[in-house]
């Protein structure tokens, strides 16, 4: 299938000139090979029930579509679509119809049969700036068939905040700091909990903080044992490490 | 005690004028507030068996010698001296005796009385070059209650060589990475396995690969799933994240 | 002819007061220095059948078009215009009338008198975003008189796709990698072929990655014998001594 | 006074030809102007009391002799010089007689009419090899009139730690943290506190941490109120700004 | 509260069918762990007076009225919101009723209860292009009551400028320089004064000046005695600790 | 004269309810440091005939339309305005009246009273792009009363295109090279002319060259004697070097 | 094999008392897996006649001795170690024998069986200082079945020398450039030759030019045409490629 | 001649074996293409009194005796030789004979023709530390043909020791400032006088400041007019503009 075909299919599908059904079947009819600049596994049967995640970051909106209409075409019921602005996660909700979406978090979902939650993720940020890529761990890692927990603004600036999520975080799993700034959430949790950390560096702020560099080096630097880092406001590759974590402890592996 | 009293305790240790057991002693004797350059966790119930570890970068190697021996006077039977250069080996190695060592990972090791070994971790390394921080993955680790698997010279020039390896990945609880330069070996491998990935960036190589920038970049932006990163050089940090994984996933914790 | 003058002829030309051909006599009337803001070769027997290329780019549209209108007026069959926005394109378009364009890798250009292809480039991809880089080194390359082969979107994290594209590969006289983020797959394929490899890191991707500096470093520090590198998103840069290669490998030089 | 002329003082007072009483009054004949490569300050009453700080690096050690003795000469009584190594040390313990050092935070002084202690300032750090700059920060504050309390390796990995020294860090007019690597200390201490924090980031540790710019980034963007930043490794400048705070606080200006 | 509810009270209050009174009530009525997004102090009493700052930099304009309303509800007379651009501004302004504001600075704020002022901060700018920031300093002193004197544009390429505000900035307790480019005015003021001085680097200017790099690493490594520095662009935290510092130098802590 | 008075003069004389007469008459009342946000020096006898120069960039655009207004009526001839976009050209022009422009180099100025050129300064430029940064040179170094010639496109890629320009290059006082990417251009007329060369490098191009950092670390370590740099962009910062060097050469200081 | 074992035979061969034959029979009958440390390709029979390298640089001196002499006795007649310092250069020496080096570029190399010279690579370097660099691409390229010719001393800012070498240049089927600093030169050959162009940066030069940083950004930012870089002082790098694209073009592939 | 031949004729002349003069002899004998690593422009007869200087930096030692010989022979009555260290310095000594030094500056000259004095480069350093580069600057001009004066340690801290230089700074052609750190010295002078600036970073410092970076971009984002950078500590290369512009504006050119 050509891109100038790809491009009118979706189009139609936009204009409602074609139903979803009739563009999933004309997508499903072409060989994978021919979407020309995505080529899909086609291994469905020993990947049911694992979220196929598709990054929307550089991708045409139609190519976007493309992929989401050929895999659930090929059968996989959970689909997750990562860095999705607005006009991308339009394109796919008037393709697809039935979706979940977190505009903050840039995150666009269809969760038809997720795994039975095992194992516990705690998911801590420091302050409200951090709440989207939260969102997009806490998402991402249910959607991987972890069992999530949430605390929010967890400053270290104010200690007493930190210690009623405590009990939260020594129960968990895998626990998930996402912090900007200097990130010293990373080390003090990580000198609290005895289970593994997965820190997720934040572009917030300015002046030196603004992109994110500081909360990376800090996080890369701390002092605390059992830490661990992923790239500045990656929710996603967080939720990836952590739900493995969560659920091998849990023996759901 | 103070500093001149610290420094004359291990002089005389180490010119013999002085037993290991009669320097334990005095060290023993003074109350750990007194080292001054140094705050020891005295919860010697809690974390028997739990080996403690003395960063003895940035410290004379009489405050090393000072640490380790406080420590085994408090029972700590396993005692752990990451980025000990060849005179503070000395120092430890004259001051308590029976030590073991591997110079090219800058490792000093007491261990008495190691957890048994619980979850695998396999270690993998791209280069030769890479071997130092290797074994410190994997003394470290095994001193942390894992079972450890190593693969050396896993480049990702040569695929085959790969191939060969793959099994034993794949067995693991946890896979640690360790390379430099473009440090590719961290996307195949985490394209290759589903447990956990912790990736090690090494300093190893010239021009722009010196110091390890390139490959602590290219691991926090890899494609693959499931993997986090630690300190450039860090196999200390690996192996503490990656044998709490590897414990957790065999029920150990 | 001063800039006041150039602009008037160009304004002309767009709302139509003025044909492309009247407009390519005034400028061609004037002698090439007159247009002061750019020196054009005039060299035109040595160079028959070579494409000219103008880079866009920090041009205002209507140098832009002053340079296409006078290297036809000069002779020149085969010109192409470089990091052209649409603006670019489109007064480049409305000037001059049949052109080829191509929106994503931002390229406009006029082939009538292409050399005969000889020698083959192989040009792969690790992710679909890489692809208006992709089709940037293609068009060029075809542009310059290379034959061209594509593989877009061939992950290393998934390592069964490159193996679909390994024959192709291995054939070509020339093979260019683009990739963002870490890059792994220009050591994977500077692994698996014997030719020369061109790399050409691009820009896609978020926290670290963003502006391809990690794919950068990581293809300079590539293990892989064999491998040279151009600027990030540089396809044209690829092309151009890609093209050299493999027509010099073929004979065609 | 030549170049020549006043290196021959300064071995001859090295090789115990010249007394230090001959040497200073040698030195003292000569006008100011004619050190050549430094400019003194003769304004002797009106700084009375204020010890004069030379910072020995990038000086040879015979400018660095010359410039003590010739301020000792013209009546300063407390003289301190910051960044002297063994070499510089030995060169002003010879040439002046009974001066007071510390090899490890590099310093040499003369204190002989030091200010009555004013205020307190709170000295903390993170680890044991924040030591030479802690010491340093403390030496120079009581040379300029502060009192000085220390609390020496507060990880804040172990927060218990923390808590012992926290009275006294309440109580003080100034609190400096020196912390290497992610240097979380400045931002927990900073929310505990109600004093000026002035924060001192160490090049201590290796990988990215070696140099001190990761905790330079995460002091300057912690989230804790009421800090400020000096250079890294600069004690000196610490001590300067946080005795002004302390001494003033204390009604003492 | 849901965010979704929280979305609707201030939509409402947007729109004038929810009285700003009635908006309070509704949020205050909700325990204040339901803002979820946000864990607000309610340690009233032992504030009362101390302005309650909120950073509205990366929050949503929902997310900041529902703080400030809440802080309110619970008793807070005077609250500072920094890094308010014009959405958020308005969205106080049409939620709260008598603000103020400056938009330059990008502050809003209510202050009803503020500090009787305490020594004096004296704040003095590079250049015209510096205003915003120093005006930032300005009204966060005076709100967390310190007395502030302005010196604005008082170049260092033009000294006879500076000795004008000579004595104006040798009276005060604290001086805070705010500067871009080169920033030679911290050098130049932290000569003449011997009050504390807290240094602003400003991201104004092109080329390597824009961002205030150069700005903030020449403040970092001024020769002058007694500077520290805050992050770029952070008018906020320097009239945090300036005020700090004039207040306890006038014996008002 | 407060920032809202100011405002109002300056809307005023937009809307034309204020002549321009007027608006200068009743800033001209004002005395000068009620300007508040910016100093003036008033030394106007000494400096007859020397343009004044104000970078727009970071001031609001009534503030420079205040400046510029008491500029002229405080005698001053010639005004230069750098950096500016069209909105703060736009509102100098209609508040002044009889100005010039250039918009690509983002100047503004009046010139009744310009120096007698004196000297020669020679602009040469590597590409097109490279055009606004030439013409910022070109009209500033005019204004400070040099003679100015210019060749622009002269790039390195080419050698016979500079040979045209050699002769010119070779019998100015001042050479002052524009160029971006490698900056190639800098190093091979240094090589050729005896002249003082002035580097500007520019922000043009892409990937690692945009920005301009690598032209500006060429030039500054370019192999050719007699070469100095300005900032990137810093048209102006080279006119006004180049004239001093250029009219001094030819006796007019 | 072990490592002590390993460690064992290398200081016998050393000490005399194994001779190079036997040491070789001891290696040799260890299968390859036993190295630990290294995995050797054993594919002798597809490879014969191509040398086979071993990058010394982070691999201890019995490690590189021992790889050497089990590739000899696997068939290799020719190999070559890159980045050997003195001290591996020696021990290889004691333990093979007859073997070639270069102590400035750090070459060591054994060549029974090079490949008869196909194609020409022309090197030219741009000061005395890129000896080295250019000496190892020489070596490398030669061994790899190049024909090669040097151009040292080749500087942009003296054109007259590069007119000496252009015939030179222009006959290559490839050529290397090797330079510091700006690296113009890379940009002036580019712009002279059509065959491809591979640009070595080296680290000669102080201040900004020390590591060669602004040669690598200048090299990949060059306007000139058909110019791909590789990593700083990599001429191993350049010659692989170089030495493939000029065999191909003369129809040796 | 070659590598060898050179070697053993330096050595002989290390020896005593061979005299100067002999040396000088069978270099010269040789044609000048025959030094390899080096080409030396032969122009002597319009080059007479023009000192050709040498970059030792990167050279053997041998290959510096060779140039400085070889061009004594072809009648180079000035020679200077920067980036000396002392094997350098001692090898060209011993084969030359009559040189004159400055270890600290590492330079070493011969100078039997210097022109005429004409124009005034008044050179001014902010420290002590910034002494030997103060001296390569002022050694250079003077070989180059300008009347130098000094002011050596002239802190912006304390500005009444700029205030005694001021008449000589403002009686310059032109001013070259030295300064590491925040190179504040820069604006200041750079405010004061009316001639153009060079100024100089130096790598003095510790912390940020080490390798000389703050001050390289203090000085290029310079507030004061008529300000040119160099690279960092590139006194040779500000010797070279800044004798260029004296002269010219003394008429010498």
């Amino acid at each position: 299938m050509s891109r100038a075909e790809l491009r009118e299919v979706v189009e139609r599908l936009a204009r409602g000139e074609l139903s979803p059904e009739a563009a999933e079947e004309r997508l499903a009819r072409a060989p994978l090979v021919d979407l020309g600049f995505a080529r899909l596994d086609a291994r469905r049967g020993e990947r049911q029930g694992v979220p196929e995640a598709v990054l929307a970051e550089g991708k045409e909106p139609e190519q976007v579509v493309a992929i989401v209409v050929a895999l659930r075409q090929r059968g996989h019921e959970t689909i997750l679509v990562t860095r999705a602005d607005a006009t991308v996660r339009a394109a796919v909700r008037e393709a697809v119809g039935e979706v979940e979406e977190d505009a903050g978090a840039r995150l666009l979902w269809i969760a038809r049969d997720v795994p039975e939650p095992a194992g516990t993720v705690s998911v801590v940020s420091a302050g409200t700036a951090d709440g989207p890529v939260l969102r997009e761990v806490a998402t991402c890692a249910r959607l991987f068939g972890a069992g999530v927990r949430l605390q929010e603004d967890v400053g270290v600036a104010g200690l007493h905040r930190l210690a009623l999520a405590l009990d939260d975080l020594r129960a968990a799993d895998c626990v998930v700091v996402v912090a900007g700034h200097d990130a010293a959430l990373a080390s003090v949790v990580g000198g609290l909990v005895a289970a593994p950390v997965i820190a997720v560096p934040t572009s917030t702020g300015y002046g030196v903080a603004a992109g994110g560099i500081p909360a990376l080096l800090a996080m890369l630097t701390s002092c605390a044992p059992g830490v661990a880092v992923v790239n500045i406001d990656d929710g996603f590759g967080a939720a990836t490490i952590a739900s493995r974590i969560a659920r091998a402890a849990a023996g759901a592996v």
